[in-house]
């Protein structure tokens, strides 16, 4: 701990940006844009730049993002998925195999899309499985290939939550499980989702909070990464 | 009303019975045993003896059986679905086709039993799926002749509850929901499969109260119902 | 399943529209309004409308109905159901009785109406009775002949969600208990009246999600239905 | 303030009786039993017992009452009601019209027992009516002359709850909603009841606790007197 | 019933207008605003002015006021109770005693001034006290000759909801305990408040809903008035 | 941190005894029953007494008692607080002033009287005031020296959990609340006192968990305690 | 009591400020800004005005404060903590010791500035640490001196709520839990924080209500207190 | 499809073993003991048995396992964490790593010899350590070297859950959450454990049921294969 404790770390007034995290993690910096405002994200964002890090701002919407856009031009910017991506340097592929993102509905994507993007900008090649429910399952069959080839898979769905033990009961890979808050009435904004999950008759699935596709796509680069990898930058 | 009014109906102490019911509905007596004594039950029993109706006593547990068979010998009594038989005529059939019970998994066999004799007193052919659960589609696809042929279905889950969702998907027939309060956890004793079934994601599907057997049973009997056999009984 | 892998079905960006569905159920195709914006719906309408068939959307706001109707001029929209409605060709009907839908307050009349248009474009006779709640019985009382003539009967209500066990104790006909989140307080957005119709004491009445008027007019169709109108389309 | 310190009331080890109350309620003395072991109650029997007043003890099951009765063997126990009652002065008639306790099943019938004892015991005329449900209604509308006879109504149900808005919706009287724990499932032990009730489109009604005869009683009896009555014994 | 069928009432498109209710209850036409436009307010209004009867708007915004008021110019509009009185008649004091509302916070005052007018045009004396919270108890001590004197007392409170028990223990008239959704986290919108009056340990406390002035203003009214005043209306 | 780690704690298969704690914070040892059968917390007991520190078990049923009292014949046990005590050295007394209890119920007694026995051992004058709930505030007003002379109040309440909030208004010291799961129904198993509680309108009121009378005892003795009685044990 | 009656308190419309407080209390006058208007509030600070007392008004957003400032132009606002302070006279320092806030997340600073400031004007040292959160340990332990120095420490945490049991397991000093409504989905407006606070396995945590920066710091300012300041100012 | 569909299992009354899981999984046969009786579990296990396999059977209690073990008398049971073990053939290691199993408390022991048990079974290099709570952090950082040496990480932890939070702060290999029923009242039976969890603010946490610690040791197993250990088995 005497060693932790001598890390370099920096205090600002309003977010202490925590760089030997990217050491530990060998991961880029994340900001958690939704109850931040732009001129504080900006300026976080300008201290990650110093360091050369990528940066992804998560949950951010196209408001603060027209004024942030003017301080990094080159951001590239997702309204769907609503993050924001600045590559400081290239991403290195560090897993082990691909990512497969299933989204159950459409109104699913948002969350599936911030998966994706968190998985990528983290070294992962990632796929996209749309619309893909239980109540259509001849969707999901007809990708078996696509779904059996996958070394880890996230499955994001709201109202009853049902596909991750569909997608758990086929492959025996690790699947983490995504409710969203799609749904209404006794969806309880989600919960029902989640708690379906969580009670779910397949082994081997886990589950992440209610629409965070960030937590997923960071747990499935965790879990797609050779140990190695994760063992080089310590000190 | 001044006619339903002058309808015969008799006061007893602790049970109102109510003899035109059944020429309302053309069905059998029922009783819900959970929260009478053995006393009870069997006065109440005696009184729709004399009508000649047969009789359904429910939720029924083998201390209370072992008091009433030596009062009504011929009862036929199933220690798994907890309910009580007594034939005063023989049973026709009413339906209009085959109501499909599918039960999930090897705990959720005491609630789709209820449902199975339920639909069978009242008049319809009934067949039971056993251990058909999403984690293991296959065994669901494996039945799919069974599932298309049926007029009403049944679907018997807990857990997640997801199976309903999967069924609904397949055919166009109605599909009634029986949430379970197997599982434990984030189950919260059969809430987390009853909210799911209520948001799922195929139409056509209705739910019943968690571990309401019973009610699935009786409500998939009128719908397999031709509305002929309903008004002939009204005066 | 390998034949359902063969049918024919198209992925498009944002929104997989499932032809076959409609194979299967002899069913209108239907989007879900609320999730999607004007683009995505009209995106969705065009593919649907090259297939013939016709087109139900439900949920559908003002704002957004006013974008679509320059590109679906002859579409009939419903602004207290909030519903639209394209008709590409005739509805045949196809169910064996009268749907009757039962409205208890001025404030379910949205949800009855929901339920009330998808009962129609798919293939059913029905009839709307407002404003008969519990607290007003000679309301339900003086339409008795109305109510006893249905096949099936949707009880759409807020508050406590009395109604349905009042109606299921009359008829002896499926009942499709809607519970919306008319009210406040210990209602808890419908959750009251959606718990109290599962616990309901009327045996035959099943629930749908709150406000779910489309999934009990959806429903009640099933219901209504032969059993060869479903076994047709069937290849 | 200064006045009501004076007032005498007595400490002792377990529970400080409080004879006061009865001369400012003109009530006799109540002890819940619930949570209290024979010789506790025992202990405070005696000492109401010097004042002179009637005793009520409810929620005693029939073990602890075997005990108590040798003590107080002209108690008279109600073993459906749970409730003890020691005479020590006849009772005075004090409400100005009859209390109607309408039970809706058979399994509420121990709570309304409970109501039933308490507004007997605080002098009022008190009449029982058994087993009409909201599914059965000409059961209740047979009864439509006692109904509207009622200065105050106590209706206890579980289940949905939904007997008091029917009740409150013929009425023009106070009436107090019991809502029970009988039921299962969604019914969450009571809560489905008690939430539907406090939604209640019957204006008039008000509610207390679950399962809470004896509060209902009490309150009834108070709604029951002439201000006059309550008046007198204020110093 | 064959009588009450045969009441007069009518049927217009958004809401049956009930005169036979008044004629039961000796009660002015209750109007709820919150779930309807101004359109149909008027509409209502304008059919009750027909009967020459008082209405009583509850939840009336007031932008649905200022479209109101140009067809109702002599109504009176209280923008903190957000109620809206229309006197068609002089109101008759038909209560015994007189009705005590009592406020526990300045944020309670919207729901206390509800039950007020409700109170007020129903027919009673009414008396309002401010701002007498549990935290401050010297104030309510202050106020125990108007507190004693009353018939019929209810008593308003957010947060924690304590006060109802406290009045309760003072005097031996019936308590009305309204909840109100004052208040942020735990209160859960005015669900500890709600449990908490439903668990007092003070008896003779009855609950409404959250929030709910109109419907315990209407309960006092009921509870203060002589029996024969419900019994003349009666045919 | 490098020096917390070579502080002497001691691994055993079923719990590691934490001897530092003691040092830190100058309490003595504490063992949770509840979870631990007879043997481990003998087992535990063994390795406190070598280290001669006094030892408080709490949550201790009379059957596993009567086991331990073989081994620590000189254990204090108090069956209605369920806690066993066994001195090793005599108390010290550290607080600053005198801790108040104040128990609102008959049927809170035992979480009060776990509350005094946690103080007490941990060093500080304790004082119990017995069944002053809300409902007969003037048994609280007659020992209002009492509690204004009191430097940390616990107030413990189960049903509405009123107490803290009125006590909080008379005093200017800090207010521990201890809900109690004492009641039913609405209370929640204590829910309804906590979520009550937390919303006091009394500032200066904090809160524990559910019938914690041991943490509610623990953290009185850190407020009552001075700053250096603390500081002196650090190294 | 009959004292406390006759302390001087005022009655003006909309609410009663209670001037003795302050003298029972030593501290200033408080007004909860989030349900009043700001000409509510101009009212009651005008009155708490000439008594000379500071004013705190807690939940003021920036649109009431333009109004409020052209009255109050010495007033010192806080947009961050939403807090205005008036000084009417210097503020008193009154604590024993230090009194330090520690803050897990950048969201999470609003609630910490609230009970900075509410601290402060009750006369504390108060010290502020930034962005400590438990996935980042090395930065709490990095300020362990500061942490071991206070007399009280207020611990300030959304998400997952675990800070506290990390802070009460290194200090023995009373540490006061402030769960706080930052996170999403299942963190239920931070419902998950508190409980998980109420369950902490480190002994010596309270709890205040979510997002009661307001009730954490006044409640630390009464701990950190000497009695005697206390007494004095009783009269 | 239609090669699964042709996959050998067979039907018996009570349960579907379902031997090609294992063809596709690579795993043993697992069965949950809780909802099945002795004589139920024994028959599944002779089936297994002939298949050769390996057999884990969960939540078994003693009482169960006396019956069994005169049936397979070399199974190995667990008496803390309630598991059997029967093994017909060697254990492969098939892990990359060392899947680590922290437990915060003593009372989480069972939970967490579950998952050791699962996990070793399945062919995994498995470390336990023990009572490493929050509020102890010293112990947690004594182990640092182990903890950083784990591939997998699995964290058993009731009450407030934190424990999750500080060690996925601390290593960058995926961490699975699970919440126990250790604790009472606000920890709601492991919901705010749960609900904790899922809000954690750690990256790379995902989260299994409440108790589930076979789920979580399975889900383990499969992030810890490589991938090529999967496919192996595919036909």
């Amino acid at each position: 701990m005497e060693h932790l404790r001598l890390l370099p770390f920096e205090e600002i007034e309003e977010a202490m940006v925590d760089h030997h995290r990217m050491l530990r993690c060998g991961f880029p910096e994340v900001v958690y844009g939704e109850s931040k405002n732009a001129t504080q994200i900006i300026a976080i964002m300008e201290r990650i730049k110093e360091s050369g890090d990528n940066i992804l701002v998560t949950r951010l919407n196209e408001r603060k993002y027209r004024i942030i856009k003017d301080y990094f031009p080159h951001a590239q910017y997702d309204p769907v998925g609503r993050t924001l991506v600045v590559m400081n340097k290239p991403v290195e592929i560090l897993g082990t195999g691909k990512i497969l993102v299933i989204c159950a509905g459409t109104s699913d994507i948002p969350v599936a899309r911030e998966a994706v993007t968190t998985a990528e900008i983290m070294g992962n090649e990632v796929e996209l499985l749309l619309d893909v429910g239980v109540s259509g399952l001849h969707r999901l069959f007809s990708k078996l290939d696509v779904i059996m080839s996958a070394n880890v898979l996230i499955v994001v769905a709201g109202m009853e939550g049902a596909l991750p033990s569909v997608v758990g009961g086929i492959v025996s890979r690790p699947v983490i499980a995504v409710p969203t808050s799609v749904g209404y009435g006794a969806g309880l904004r989600g919960m029902a989702a989640l708690l379906g999950m969580l009670s779910s008759c397949a082994a081997g699935v886990t589950v992440v909070n209610i629409d965070n596709g960030f937590g997923a796509g960071y747990a499935a680069s965790l879990m797609n990464r050779r140990l190695e990898a994760y063992e080089d930058p310590l000190p």
